[in-house]
């Protein structure tokens, strides 16, 4: 059986932040595989990563970087399966850098841009999802639930504690 | 037949930019179907298309909005189906403004974002096309081609004329 | 007897910022409710707060929102009843998203826009008592006095302590 | 008869902005007057002008103003009446300066910010009408025409003309 | 005898930054007194001060305020006097809403602006005496041993320690 | 007879903009001398210029220059006579970074901080002149009728010709 | 006989730009090639690029790209060759998002970032030249005349002209 | 024998950034010194270090310096060697103040610019490395083995621990 989703990162210190894609997939029972492909440490990888990823029956690729977050964009040019991109925040620039990185990309090679940090990452996973439920009607089911049930959790007022 | 792109904007003056993705898509023989929807003056309009959008088939909706750009984020939490944003540059804010209001959206409810301005709608309209190519193999190799064919456009050596 | 001002934000995380402008109300003597309406993930508890709004006798709307902060305008575009906007502050944009989504309204739905965070939704409360003070002189008498009072609370020299 | 609404603006050179104000008012039926008060060059007019506003019957102030935009935060502490600020757009910082000098007021003195530039000024003659039509049935009548007269003004598909 | 320099600022809170351009001022002995001046919280007061300044003797004005920080630039509109602004840093926007509302000021008024924060305080106490120095040898000599001092202080080698 | 202001600036492209320092102490009856010191181009120039400003009896040094604009700062640092800055605009970043460049100076060398472009010149001319009226009363008398005429020239009502 | 350095650039639009760096090594002398090399559309040309820049015994690589601007990075990544980053300005960020997306590298692959825009392309040829002239004495010598022309270039007073 | 490569900063606050280019550099087996050169508190410092550079034999000169940050473009201004900037962070403006200080040169005079902070120190000390690396073989092979230490020490999978 195929897997379904790569959530592709920079490097080890993403991990906190895209481990929200990892987990909206596990409640939506989505597969998925989480890897390490530094644009710039391991640009092999990242070659080999993008050039096999239709072949493998990947659907979607979330891909995670801070700073000059080149990762991907540059996966997006190697495979036509839509890159979903999470700016992780930085310390200086507060993750403006990474997301100008990913969000500005020249045409004929689009990255599905998230909001900077964990929410974005969260959104990744349900952006992968949405994708995937298009051909998959029990994954739309779950999703429409996944849905009502965060739209249920709101309480009317707020409260003090 | 359905149609399978939805390409809204919050305005008239939103098409000269989003015509850019509905020319993708005309390349890339995938349907579609241009909508002018504004979250703030026609926010019926935005209920009624978002609610039916996954029952008349719709497998994608483009959203082009400037400003305070509502309309994709809305729009996505209207629907399950996959919502392509493109911020539409601005006056005085030059897009920022419309990019801050696409992307920076809360956990359950992810807008693809996409480079500010006429580079973001060609990539509007190429996302959606690689999202339906997950589906259908004739679009797949269309797209490609058509990849293939930006690569091959680029000359070696650049040109003084 | 009516309630006057509605004050309603996107989420529980919101309340400890928006309870500013409970504060002021209560100083004021000011009739409010405070209630959680989501943009995004209770549309409807939106669309029908809007609507209902001016038949039951508000006067004034304040919204608090943060990131993609819809909630404002949205509610701006589903009643004539003034809608004051919060920025709430961000972690990654500091609520210059929020602003930028607050503030940039296009034309035909103003929102009243304050300052980020927690001098915001104070000063939110203050406008919504400005606002019913034109026709209460009972509640202007007493706004006049609360500035009045702001006023004589300022020592003429700093203290060291 | 006394006048609802005073437009006041920094300079001349802040009239072709701020005129989209007026031509709201007069659309809907709103007794103004348009005024130019400058912060730092006339201190003393605004002085006087804030001093009065009350007792000559002002409902609303619509202030503009660019650069270190000092009028509209100014006025408000000068009256109650509520204040609607225009942040006009300028040279360099395309009215961010405006902006930021506008909307972040200090607790205790609220400004209702609009947008920069012309969509600011047109939204804060609406703004003004909507806190008149509190008390003013008739206005309030004339605004939900207004309104859905803009509504109506949409075409559903977008013109290449 | 006259005191030579006016150390103003919005609120008490921002005399934890101010107090940096006091204590250079001692440093150097020159007289100065310390007060809180509000522009929005009491106007009347920055109105009065403005005006005597000159005749009072002052010399130079520091004025500090952070936010939508109008306090240096109108007491620039009320007296010839220089006026020496400083940016107090704020939570949300880092204190660039206090640059822009201070350094943007329009022809004819101009505010000597330092940097935000602490550096700025004690540049403008530094500022305020070099101004004094120009018509006072003995200051001069001072404040040249000052700088004197400033750049013997700095080693020639990091230290690890 | 010495000179009182010096006008220096980077480059002959920031005359235009620095004219306007000339014009308001043209006005003003100020002398003044316009000088062409690169900070990065004519270092010595700017070395020799500084050391000799206070024996040549210069009262004030106006520094104009843009982007990475060292010019005011290092002749901060090489003459205790005030130093008046401008950022003059520039093409990518509108001012921001020759901003930035010349207020954020460190403790020890302040740099009065002026408006980005024209308006901040002639503000550097009219701060110089403020400076100079200290210990002339004859110029405090002439810049009392300049900031009257000024005030005198604001009409009431905007003028729509 | 080698060729020195190589200037590449993301699409034939940056060579207005880049030209500037190709002008100032024709001045100095300093041997080049320039090259389209989109990081995007032709990711293998990048890569054999990078792989073989040593071997051919290039001393430099100048990059210009604008957006989402990866070149110079993924360039550092691919070889030890020092790579000089351009920032070409961009519509509607203005070059702001070329700049992060260049000089914000992660520890392990410096991209030497210079201005943005056509200074920016000057400078780059400047550095290419300086690292070659640390073991060239005849471009070093011709350097030291190139800076101490423009340096003689600069006439003392602004011209009116 | 020559050091070379000097570390020069603004001031004792910058070593615990700086200190992360001598590590690379220690790591890389290049020699090199450290020394605080302020550009204000030490110009004559920065003057005499600039005009002894080449002769001295360095080959590089790593300046880092925050805020109005003139060091290393005035070290470009004084001396041929390649200079290499490094923003440090700054508490109000987080570098951004710093880094437009440093890139934004003006044509004649490029500072090799790094990223803000810790990453943009240690890619200083390797940019260091590369451009010595050119003419010493050595070196260049100690180059490649970090650079593929590096790369080898990425894993495949994030680790939870």
């Amino acid at each position: 059986m195929t897997t379904d989703v790569g959530i592709i990162m920079g490097s080890q210190s993403d991990w906190p932040t895209m481990r929200g894609a990892a987990e909206i997939l596990d409640e939506l029972g989505v597969s998925y595989e989480a890897r390490i492909v530094s644009a710039h440490r391991t640009p092999d990888r990242l070659w080999s990563y993008g050039k096999e990823a239709a072949d493998r029956g990947l659907k979607a690729i979330i891909a995670g970087a801070g700073g000059a977050a080149h990762l991907p964009g540059m996966m997006a040019s190697k495979t036509r399966i839509p890159v979903i991109g999470v700016p992780v925040e930085t310390r200086a620039l507060k993750g403006v850098d990474s997301l100008y990185s990913i969000v500005q990309m020249p045409r004929g090679f689009p990255v599905a841009t998230m909001a900077i940090g964990a929410a974005g990452a969260a959104n990744a996973g349900l952006m992968a999802a949405q994708i995937l439920a298009l051909s998959d009607a029990d994954l739309a089911a779950r999703l429409d639930d996944w849905r009502a049930a965060l739209s249920a959790s709101i309480p009317e007022v707020p409260s003090d504690d």
